[in-house]
């Protein structure tokens, strides 16, 4: 057995910058892989975590849950999986297996999955993770590892929703925001067959949308092309943070038009349309194993590029800062230079 | 052809107080049917639509979507109602009868309902109205006016949703707030057999809650009740107005929750739990035809028996005060005593 001991970069209490430390990682238990981290995607989330936002974070706390790498070790209960296998972690790595939502293969609602504190102690900005093997999933062959890392939190975040409404008929969608998921959900609304309206209070992301896929463009502030879709949509995924203008969005949607949100928003609304209208608004947290699989043989299919930077992980402070400044076209991955050593 | 001159209780611009004034009435045509008020109910959204929240709405204007009167003349083309038939008329008064909803029999959720114009021009605080004869309906033989009155909005506001969610098998429900909705919904919920748990943020109405059928009762304040509760309940019915402790009440939610407006509150909350447990969010606007049809007969069946204050109209003014004090226990209803003259 390899050692348990590893570094990763920790923030040692909230919102500080983060320092490289040395730490004991759980042994590998029967069922549970470790894996070698070469890529880690760097997701908002993260930043929320180190500033404590969610209220749940123990110190000192190392993110990174966009994680690629090779199997170092195979617990011994773990099956189809060897020593330098190239696997895909997101942000769930474990799940109790027993509550009703485990039981009908819905484990991202697992009722244990933040309670009982085993899930992510140390994240995927270190030199390795250990998960259960079942939350490590084999990445096709010709898909960059950076890729992969981006598609394992952004990447089903949206497409397990748009995969679920697209079973469902639905066809003309707006997409709220032009980030790091916005860009991916795009791509793969694109890749599906949506009718896609990108909505966005950046005029200048017009050509990036297009480019990306999007059928159309409409800046908040534009009013003549709002009314032109007013009551249009069948669906707007929301993959925006800070202010949006909510009532805007839900007066593209059809009556029982869908809002779904994916990131952590602060929702802000008077309620008169929503509830004339009798809008639906879903919450949608990443996607439950089955979805995880199939999204990566459809990105690879489709050929999903999406746009990243490459950043050295030493960057990590600086990767922090150009997320928090807005200033990411739309990714950053960070790839591991930490001495291997140990 | 009686005359369509009448007189009615109107703002004549924002906010003021309202004045007994004279009006033309439209003419009654082929499929319309003529109703000479005895009772209307107030409700909030009467007192915003004075204050002109929704910003649509069109001076002098006369408020009141609780009516109950008696048939004084009926279109060419309208079967089933004679003259002296006592109907109900709610918020809608009429419909497109072309859209896609109203095809489906969801009229209330035709895409012409405020845009034509014609809705409710004049309200019921009036000696009359005139409205499409398919939204005024018949009412239970010993069902009070003042009981139907407040049903015609307030009720299926409630009983919509509720029945909704009974035929998908719904047990443990919260209600949120205990006004004008809240106690009808604690009713109806009751008498649908729901295992209730009435919310609200005065301790001093849990009495009130138990004896109207309500289960359990908890305050937003009493923490330990509250954590007793958490990621309990299958759905909750938000009937309140006013500042709202959201995630408090989306913790209350199991996940896949449904959360349920039918008030038209503001809404304010951080998502993060919201997402992760892949809440519902949807709005209900009143109901179809077909189930304001069955609410009155289940109102009726099990003798749903709301609080009601009565009061002269000519002290509507009055009336108003005592909403937007918080004062009404629960629900005014005015009986017309406006000289039927005119």
């Amino acid at each position: 057995m390899s050692s348990s001991m590893v570094k990763g970069y920790a923030a040692e209490s909230v919102g500080k910058a983060l320092d490289l430390i040395a730490y004991e990682l759980p042994k590998v238990k029967e069922h549970d892989v470790r894996v070698s981290v070469t890529h880690c995607g760097l997701c908002y989330t993260d930043i929320h975590a180190i500033d404590d936002y969610y209220g749940i974070t123990d110190f000192p706390f190392v993110p990174g849950h966009e994680i690629v790498g090779h199997i170092s070790e195979v617990g011994a209960a773990v099956t189809g999986f060897k020593v330098g296998d190239r696997v895909g972690i997101g942000w769930q790595g474990r799940s109790c297996g027993k509550c009703e939502w485990c039981k009908r293969d819905e484990e991202q609602l697992c009722v244990s999955i933040v309670d009982d504190g085993t899930w992510v102690p140390y994240g995927g900005f270190a030199t390795s993770v250990v998960v259960d093997g079942r939350f490590a999933y084999k990445l096709p062959n010709g898909m960059p590892s950076e890729v992969a890392a981006v598609l394992m939190c952004g990447g089903i975040s949206v497409y397990s929703p748009l995969r679920k409404h697209e079973w469902k008929g639905v066809k003309d969608i707006g997409v709220v925001g032009l980030g790091g998921l916005g860009h991916l959900a795009i791509m793969f609304a694109h890749a599906m067959g949506y009718n896609t309206t990108v909505l966005s209070s950046s005029k200048a992301k017009k050509d990036h949308a297009i480019a990306l896929g999007a059928d159309h463009f409409i800046s908040f502030d534009d009013k003549e092309s709002l009314d032109g879709i007013e009551f249009g949509l069948d669906l707007v995924l929301c993959t925006a943070h800070g202010k949006i203008p909510w009532v805007k969005v839900i007066d593209t949607l059809k009556k029982r038009g869908i809002l779904v949100l994916v990131g952590f928003a602060d929702v802000d609304f008077n309620s008169t349309d929503f509830v004339a209208h009798e809008i639906l608004m879903e919450g949608s947290f990443i996607g439950n194993r089955a979805m995880m699989k199939e999204m990566l043989q459809f990105a690879d299919k489709y050929k999903i590029t999406p746009m990243i930077e490459l950043m050295p992980m030493s960057r990590i402070n600086e990767a922090i800062q150009r997320l928090k400044d807005n200033k990411a076209r739309y990714r950053v991955v960070l790839v591991n230079d930490i001495p291997q050593r140990t």
